[in-house]
């Protein structure tokens, strides 16, 4: 019996990145689906719940991408809504790569320096990576602060941080580089999760930070997050402090990618967003 | 050479039903089409027959799909329409499962009692699996009666059949418990062909019924067509009478799909609509 | 690994023609593509480079193809700019099967008879199967007149092709049974690159022809470009001359698209367009 893994995507065109990892997961066959739309997802989880028997269904899943997280979001609460006993196949959520970088990031960030009751900033935090990779942080056990360049926006995506993981995150405006210098503060640790091509660090401030361990970035379009880092730095050490860049990231992220597609064929009722996603790049992480 | 079926959907999303049901077949490859016009049929059939030669032809066919039965159809007509020797592939259609479900019926109702010459009403048949069961009961020799809430609907129905089948079918009204008494009286089976969520047949009426020796309901939603049944019921008897539910054809109308599927790549001129789909049925089912 | 070949179609339904011939050149896995718009392709090829490594990338390569192939020629623009070291994939441009029946017809050309420094017309040759062999023959070294019904229309084709092959391709104006006659005055081979179902030879005019020794013809609709043939002709002999059908033709048409499709997994920076088909074709021609 085949693995046959269907890819919900809510872009016009359904992503190749997804279609070629899959395929490097172990997966035997898959059925492309672009521009999704929510009303349609049930009529197509039935036709694979309704196909093969319970004791099989766990060689078909469903995986939902796209570059709109909030998309694939409403695609994967119609996926799961759509599922009942015992017709149940796995499901897992990584909409622009948010679930696997955000776990990626974070388990980088921990393997490194202890982080529980530890200060740990999440700088311009509020897209989906950033809210997951302080949730996941924050369930580690860290004292996450939030940055955005509005103190409004900071607190919009710590209330969904919130509601979303059941952990509480703190909100600060960061609009300068004053603002950067007092949030990190105290901290042991920082994820830079602003979009691409925007420097958040300048070099002189993290270089000489004194509590600072561990600096990560997710951001590979020059320039860098971090001034003055380069996005293959997988751990470096610079004045002791070990940094990850986004490449350097990436190639964990990639495993994560991969061992979480290969898990959705082990059980018929998994469903991957962060939490799973996490423990899976946990497990790998070793 | 890969096995490879086009799937052609007159939907948006072509059906995971019928891509996994395909895999599971035993195709090797899926390609896959959704939303597909008429119009552009032929060009796609053409692409089908000119890649390969008439030796190796029977590795390559089309499964025509969508929940739109009438579309279906006018797929199929352009399908076949663009084939000539010697480079024919198979063509299958099944929209909506009409003729799957339609054969499975019916093939649970002729191995449960004999059917040539005696009276069977096929209940709310006025829709693409009703249309088919009526047809296909009227080619085993059976008194077909097909009934609608207003007799021009079923006068239209009987009459597509005719055109559809060469066989005579009757029409009745049967738009309330008295008349659906009456269009009972004498008959030998029933098959409830109506739409999901709506009852049908009262226990009551059934349970006594004097002719009755067979009941098959298509609708799996509660409230199902015949009252008092359940949806896995598969030939449980109940007062002398065998009584089928919409899963317990299912099992049936899957092994009849996949069995079809397999048979397009066993020659390359095969067109299976419902009286080659209910061969299928009638040869699996012994 | 498996080897996953992305069809990019600027059709709205990706062709059956180039996925079925793509598993026959064995690939493992088709991502099927349709309307794809130009600024679709960036993202779309960045997710075959960045899922696997550059030793790996070989088992990913981009099929274009299409009905329009100036459409396809804007995708693959699109395809090859993305593109960088060490992250390449493989790219073969097919559309409206231009390259793949140029190559073909041009090899069946100059495996007959030297056309080095001989005249050769291509007859109707304005559009893309046409400009595509002027140019190859013209890089063989015959000395090419390329024919449309209007001086203009032909200067332009002339110029595009020598724009796109940097070589030097005679225009002329054919509109009548005089000019036809003049314009094959001393030619020793012919190609009718006209659409399908318009005669531009007559058969007297070729038969008693006096330099011609090969004709060839790439509509396979009756009535042919070359009247008195057959599109089944590879190479038969009439009055001295060897004449090429389109069936003739298409037979070493496909085995050079199987083989260009191959060729595309046996490194990761091939660009296949009419040259390197070209290439392909010779190859295969022996």
């Amino acid at each position: 019996m085949k693995k046959i893994l269907i890819q919900f995507d809510s872009d016009r065109q359904a992503a190749v990145f997804d279609a070629v990892t899959a395929y490097d997961a172990g997966i035997d066959a898959l059925l492309q689906y672009g521009d999704v739309r929510p009303e349609e997802v049930r009529d197509l989880v039935y036709g694979a719940m309704f196909t093969r028997g319970p004791g099989d269904l766990k060689n078909t899943a469903v995986f939902i991408g796209g570059i709109d997280v909030a998309k694939g979001e409403a695609l994967l609460k119609e996926a799961v809504g759509a599922l009942f006993d015992p017709l149940r196949v796995s499901v897992m959520l990584d909409a622009n790569g948010c679930n696997t970088t955000a776990a990626a990031a974070v388990v980088k960030v921990i393997r490194s320096t202890p982080v529980a009751g530890q200060k740990v900033v999440v700088l311009a935090g509020t897209g989906p990576v950033g809210q997951r990779t302080a949730g996941l942080l924050a369930a580690e056990g860290a004292e996450v602060v939030l940055t955005s360049r509005t103190v409004e926006r900071a607190e919009a995506a710590s209330a969904a941080v919130k509601e979303r993981f059941g952990v509480d995150v703190s909100a600060a405006a960061v609009a300068d580089l004053a603002a950067t210098r007092q949030v990190l503060e105290g901290a042991r640790a920082v994820v830079c999760t602003g979009v691409e091509g925007v420097q958040l660090i300048p070099e002189d401030l993290w270089r000489s930070h004194e509590t600072l361990q561990v600096l990560a970035d997710v951001n590979a379009v020059p320039p860098l997050g971090v001034e003055g880092t380069k996005a293959t730095w997988n751990g470096k050490e610079i004045d002791g402090k070990l940094v990850f860049g986004a490449l350097g990231i990436g190639d964990l992220k990639m495993k994560v990618h991969k061992r979480s597609v290969a898990r959705l064929f082990e059980q018929n009722d998994l469903v991957l967003d962060a939490e799973g996603i996490m423990a899976t790049a946990k497990e790998l992480a070793g």
